[in-house]
C-alpha cells in the first residue's frame, strides 16, 4: 500500500512548515480526504488506508485534538453512510470533507465575531503567543470601528507573540510588546485577557501554549477577566476516560544553541490552566463557563464522545 | 570644583560596566571616598564635593537604594564625627569607608551561609535572573557536600540567567534552564525558590527583576515557599514618607531591535512582588517575616531613618 | 399606524409606577397581546404593528431581560404556528398569553417552594432589597411553621428594603432592618442570604440590584451560603454573543437632591455578583449550581436561544 | 400483609452486617424484588407490599440515595410497564432487577477502569475511609504493572482505613497508613487524593464519610488534586427541591466506650465537601466537573428527577 | 467635689456637638487640664477630681482609645514628675498638656503630608465616611498642584460622606458621590481606598465606622490598596490583654424613625477590618503594616503599654 | 566525670514519664542547677559538666527549645555573672534557677489570664491534644463564672485530647469529645479555637502536635479566629539562621499494634501551621500577631539570640 499526499502533508506538519491547531486540521483533512478519494483498491484495502494514513498523520504532531478529531469524524461518518459503489465513496468522502470544513470555517466566523464584541472603546487588552482566531478577532473590531490598545508577549522561545504584534501593527492597531515576565507588571492596565488554545479537558481545564497558565494566574491575582478563544473541536475525547492529554516537548535549542556542556535545558510547548482562572469560554455555542464543556460537547457534537 | 574619581566611575555604571546592586554600591563608596581624600579645599568648599558627587552618582542609575544608603552612611556619619583637622578628615573618611565594606561583606557572608542551611539533600531549588549573593549561597551549600538540582529561568531580555546556570555548571551543580514562562509549569517540582532583591520597601513589599512578582505568584499558588536573599541594606527609605520607589525603564532594543514600525515595546527593568508572597527574607538579621523589615531597620540601622 | 393599549403601558413602567422584574414583564406580556389582538388590519400591518409596539416596551427599561424574553416568546411562536385566518389570529394570540402568563406563573411558585424548605428552624436569613419572590418564599415558610429571623438591608437609595421589612412584620415574621454598610457586620450570625435577581448571563454571572455583589462577597468571606432565587426566564440571550449587559443608571436626586454645587452623583441601580459567590441558584428547575445555567436554558427554554 | 424477605435484610443493614453504598443498594433491590415476586395476591395489594417494603428497607439506613434510588427505579417502571397478567408481573420484575443490577456493576467496573487510567508510574495516592470502588481501582491499576503508593488514613472511629490498608496490601501495593490528623502533613508528598463518595447533590457537593471535607481542603490548599469516585446513580434528588440532605449521627460508644460520666460525645457519620474542592467526579459518564452533576443526571438517568 | 469644666465638655461630647476622634480627644484633654489647674485643694483631693473627671470623660462615649490615651499620659505624667508646690503642679500640668497637643498636632501634619505624597496625577482616590486627615490629606495634595478625583460614600445613617463631599467641592477637587452599596461597583476604576480609623488593635486590626470592613474586603478583592491614616495614639492597650474593644451602637432613629411597630433595627456606629486587608497604616512613624503597630507602639508611645 | 542526677531525669523524659514542654523544661533546669550544685571540682571541670549534662537532656527529646532554651539561660548567666568561689557559684546557681523558675510560672499565669478574658458567655471553644496552659485558661474562665462550652478532639494516635475532656469534665465544664476529622464538621458551631504549641520559629510559625495544621485550616476556611497560647520562650533559636525544626517522629505501635505484615506506618508527633492562619498568639507579652514573634524576642528574651 503507497500513500501518495499523506505522508507529504504529515511531513510538512512535523517540520512546523504547517502549523497553528486549525491550520493543521485543516491540512490533514484535505490529505486524508484525497488519499481516500485517489485510492484504487478493495474494500478491505481502502479500511487499512484509512487506519495507515490516520495514524501517520496523528503521529505527526502530539497535544492536536482539533486534527485528531476531524480525522475521526471523517472515519466514523464514512462507517455511518457506507456508501456502496466506488463513485458514491468518493462523492461521499468530498460530502463529509465540506462538512467538516464547513464546521471549521463557521465555527472560526462565528467565535471571531463574538470576541470582537467583547471589546469596547478604550479597553486595553492582553494577550500571549499567536493565534489567528485572537488576532482575527481583534483585526475584526477594529475594522467595526473600535478604539483598544493591544499589549503582547513576545513569547519565548520562539517568539511567535511577534508574529501578532507585526499582524496588528500593520492592521493599524496599537499594539505593545513586552517581555513574558511583564504581564504581570502591565496586568493592573489591563482590561481583560485573551488567549487561543489547543486543548479542552473533560474537567474544564484549557491546554495552550507554555506560559498561559502564568498570565492566568496574574490576571485571576488582579481580577482581570481572562477569555478562551477556541472551537469546541479542540476538546480531548480521551480525558473523560481519565487519560491525560500529553505535553509536547521540544528541541533545546530553541532556547539556548550554544549553551555550555553539562547544563539541562527543558522545553515544554504547552501548560495547563485551571478552569478556575477561565472567565468564559468564547466558543461557537457562544460564551460559555469552562465547567458546561462537556455539556455543550454532548449537545452539539456527540459523536465526538463514540 | 573638579571631580577626579567620581564622573569615571558614575559612567561606567551608567553604561552597566559596573552592575548588581552589591558592586555598585562598593563602587560608589570607594569613588567618593577616594575624592574626598584627594580633594584639597575649604571645609565649605568639601560639603560641596560631598553634595555634587553624591548627586552624580545617584544620578547614574535608578532604583538602587543600596548605594543611596551608603553615600548618605558617609555624609551623617561625617557630620556626626566632625572631624577637625585636615589630616583626621581623611583618617576618618578612610574609617568610616572600611566600616561600609565591612558591613557589606559582613552581611554577604552571613547572608549566604543561612541560605545554604536552607537547603536540604534532595531538594530542587528554582531562581529567577542573577543574584551573586544566591548562586554564592548555592555554590557554598555544594561545598558543604549536599546534593540538589537547580532549575533557573533565562530572564528575558537581558538572559542573565544565561550567567547564573553558567556560574553554577562550572560549580558542578545539576542545573536546568528554562524560559521564563515555564516557571508555573515546573513549579510543582520545586522546593523552595530563592531569588535575589535590589529593593525593599516600608510597607515590606520586595522589588526585583521583572518577572519575580509572576514567579513568586505561581510559588504561592503552588504552595512553594518562596524567599527572598538580600541585605536589609537594600531598604529604600524615603518609602516610609510615602514617596513610590521609581521603576527603571531600559532600551527597547533589548527586547527586538529590529521591530516594525510603529509597534510600542515596554521594558521596565523590576516588578514589585507583595510582601504576603515571601515565605522569609534572608537577611543579616537572620530569616524574618516581610512584615518586620521597618522594625529590623529600626534596630539594626537607626541611621537610615534619620 | 396608531397604538391603543402599549404607550399607557410604557410609560407607566417608565415613571415606575410597575416595577420588579416580574411585574414589569407581565404587564408588557398582557400590553402587547392586548394590542395585537385589537389591531385591525392587513398581515404585513399587524407585524409593524408587533415590531412598533415590542420596540416602544423594551425601551420603557433597560436591564429588564425578563420583558424581552416574554415578547420574543410571542414574536417567535406566532410566526412558527402561523394562524391563516383573523379569528384564529386573535384566538392564537390569547393562548400564546396564557402559555406565557402560566409559565410564569408556576415557575414562580415552584421557586417559592423550594426555597422556602432551605429554610430551618433557628435560621437567621439576610436579604437585600426587595424582591416579591423572597419575601413570598419566606412567608411561605412562616406560613408552614417554621421559626426564623431575617435581616434586611434597607437599600439606598430608594430604601425597597423598607418593604420588605414591612411585608414581612405584617406576616408576622421577626425582622430586623440594617443600613447597606452593616451587612459585613452582621454576617457571622447569618445561616444563610438570599436574594432575587434581574438577569442572568450565559457565564453564569448574576445582575442584581446595586450592592448585592457586596453583599455576596462578605458572605462568600464569611463562608456563608448565598442564594440566588429567580426564573431562568431572566436569562439575557445576548449575553452569548459577547455583548455586555447595559446597567441602567438612574437620577441622582435619588441619592441627594440639594446637593451643593459642582457634586458630581453617581447612580447605577444594578450590579454583577460573579458566579464563583453563588452557592446556588433557586430556579424552576430546583437549586442549580451557576455554572449550569446556560445548559439549563438549552434544556428548558430552547426559544430563547434562537 | 407479610413481608417475607424484606424485614431480614433490612435488619442486617440497620446492624451493619451489611454496609457501603453499593452492597447495601444491591440487597435492597434484591429484597424487594423477590419480596414482588413471592406474593400471591390482588394488583392493590401488590401496590401496599410494593409501598411498605420500600419504606421499611428505606428506614433502615439514613444517607443512602443509592438504594433509594433503585428502589425508585423499581416503582416507577413497574407502573410504566404495567404488566397485565401474575405471570407477566413476575417476569417484569425480574427484568426490571436485572436492568438495574447491570446498571450497578456496569458503571463500577467502567468507573474504576477511568479511576486506573488516572494513576501514573511514581504517583503517590492518599485515600480516606474505606471506598470498594477505591481499592478496586488501585488494585486493577497495580494490576496492569502501574508503580505507584498508596498513603491511607486510619479512619477513626471505627478504622475502616486499616481495611483500605489490609487489601491493598494483600494485593501487593506499597502502602503507608497514618492518623487522620497527619493527612495535612503529608499532603506535599501526594500526587493526588481520591475517595469515594455516599450521596451527590444538586449544587455539586459531595457527602462522604466525616473528615473527608478536611483532607479536601488540606488538598486544596496543597494545590493536589481531589478525585471522587461514584457513580452518578449517588446523586440525591431531594436536594434539587430544597431539602437538605441528613446526615447520620452513630453510637457513641464507637468513639469512647467508658468514658467519663457527664461527658458529651458526638459521632456524625458523614460531611459535606463544596464543589470548588472537587478537581472532578469520576463517575460511569467519564471524568466530569462537579458543576456538571445536575445536568448529567437529566441526560443520563432522567427518571431520576420524576 | 464639685467639678467645673469637665461635666460640661462630657455632656457636649454624649451630644456629639463634639466629634470625631481628634477632636474629642483634645477637648477632653484640655478639659482634664483646665479642671486640675482651677482645683483648690489637698493632694488627696486632687487625685479624686483626677480619676474623677477621667470617669466622667471616658464615659462620655465608649470606642474611643484616642481620648483615653490622651487622660492617661496626664495621669501618668503627673505621677511620674511628682510636682512638689501648688504652682509648680499648675505648671506642670500645662506642661503636660502643650506635650499632648504637640504630639496630636505633629503627628498629624506629618500623616497628612505622607498621605498627600502616596496620590499621584491621574489617580482615582475612594473614602469611607468623614475624617478631617483623609480631607485635610486631600487638600493638601490638591494644593501642590496634583490632578485627582475623588469618590466618597454618603455612609449611612448620619450621611457624614455629605461633609466629605462638601469640604472637598469647595477646596475645588472634582469629587463624586455615590451610596454605600455602589462602592464594590465603581471599585474598578478606583486607584487606592483611604480611610480614617477610629481604633487599633494589638493584633494588628482596624476599628472604624460601620461599612469600612466592606469596603476594604471590596478593595482586596478588586486587589486595590486600602490605606488607613491615623495616629498610634488610637491605639487600645486593652486588647492586649484579652480585653475586646465595644462597639458602640447608636439610636435607631438614625436608620428609620417612624418605623412598623415590631420591626427590630440594629445600628452598630463601627466594624472591625481585619490586618489582611490593609495595604498599609500611614502613621507619624511613616507607612507601615499593620502586622507592626504594636512594635511601634512599643518603641514609640511605651506609657501606652504601662 | 559522673553525672548524678541528670542521667536519670533524662531517661524519664526519653520514656515519657515527664512531658509536656513546660514540664520537661522545668525539670531539665531544674535537673542540671542539681547537678552544678553537686558538683566538686575544679572552674574547668566545671564547664565540661556544664556541657555534658546538656548535651544529654537537650539529646533526651527533640522539638524541645523551651528546654533547650532553660539550659542556654543557666549556661549564658553563669558565664556573664562570673562567680568567683565555691560558694558564691552555688548560689548563682540558685539565683539563676529561682530566675528562669520564676520566669516560667510568671509568663504561665499571665498567658492563662489574658486566655481567660478572651473568652465569652456563650462560646463554644475548639482546642486540639493536651495543653496544660489551654486547660488552665478555660478552667480560670470558669472560676470567673463564665459560661461555655468547650469542643475537643481526641487526638490519634496517643488520646491526649481524653486528658483534657477528663480535666475539663471534673473542673464541671461542658466538654464534647469529637474524633480528630470531626473538626471541619462542627467548626461552623465553634466562637474560636485555642491551641498550645511545642515551638514558634523566626518567620512567624507554629509547631504544634500532629494535625494542629489541619484544624487551623478549617477554622480558616470558615473564617473562625484560631488562637494559640504559649510562652515566647518556646521560640527556637536556630530557625533564624536558616535551620529546620526538626520534626519527632514516634513508635509506629501506637497507631496500630498488630497490622498486617509488609504495611508501612508513619506517626510524626507534630506539624507546622504557618502564620497566616493564626489570628494571634496569646504570650506573656500579651496577643501578638505571628509576624511579630521575632521582634517580641529582641525586646523581651535578647539572650535567647546571642
Amino acid at each position: 500500500m503507497i500513500l501518495k499526499t499523506v505522508p507529504g502533508v504529515s511531513g510538512r506538519i512535523k517540520r512546523l512548515e504547517i502549523q497553528g491547531a486549525t491550520n493543521i486540521a485543516i491540512s490533514a483533512v484535505k490529505a486524508l480526504s484525497q488519499e481516500l478519494r485517489d485510492f484504487e483498491g478493495s474494500k478491505e484495502e481502502v479500511d487499512h488506508v484509512l487506519i495507515e494514513a490516520t495514524r501517520m498523520l496523528v503521529e505527526s504532531r502530539a497535544t492536536e485534538p482539533m486534527m485528531r478529531n476531524g480525522l475521526k469524524y471523517i472515519r466514523s461518518h464514512l462507517t455511518a453512510e457506507a456508501p456502496s459503489s466506488r463513485d458514491s465513496f468518493k462523492e461521499v468522502v468530498t460530502q463529509i470533507e465540506e462538512r467538516i470544513l464547513e464546521m471549521y470555517q463557521g465555527g472560526r466566523q462565528r467565535i471571531m465575531e463574538i470576541g470582537a464584541k467583547r471589546i469596547r472603546d478604550g479597553d486595553i487588552i492582553l494577550t500571549h503567543c499567536h493565534s489567528s482566531a485572537v488576532t482575527g478577532s481583534l483585526m475584526l473590531a477594529h475594522e467595526m470601528g473600535k478604539k483598544f490598545k493591544v499589549i503582547n508577549t513576545e513569547t519565548r522561545p520562539k517568539y511567535q507573540g511577534r508574529i501578532t504584534s507585526r499582524e496588528l501593527v500593520e492592521a493599524g492597531i496599537d499594539t505593545t510588546i513586552i517581555v513574558d515576565s511583564a504581564a504581570s507588571h502591565y496586568m493592573k492596565e489591563v482590561d481583560f485577557v485573551i488567549v487561543g488554545c489547543d486543548a479542552l479537558t473533560s474537567e474544564g481545564n484549557i491546554i495552550n501554549k507554555i506560559g498561559t497558565s502564568q498570565v492566568a494566574l496574574a490576571a485571576y491575582e488582579a481580577r482581570i477577566p481572562f477569555y478562551v478563544l477556541g472551537t469546541l473541536l479542540k476538546f480531548e475525547p480521551i480525558t473523560i476516560h481519565g487519560h491525560y492529554e500529553a505535553i509536547e516537548e521540544r528541541n533545546t535549542d530553541e532556547i539556548w544553541a550554544d549553551s555550555p556542556e553539562g547544563l539541562n535545558i527543558r522545553n515544554p510547548a504547552f501548560d495547563v490552566t485551571r478552569r478556575d482562572y477561565v472567565s468564559g469560554l468564547i466558543s461557537e455555542e457562544g460564551i460559555i463557563s469552562p465547567h458546561s464543556i462537556l455539556e455543550a460537547i454532548h449537545r452539539h457534537y456527540p459523536w465526538l464522545l463514540d
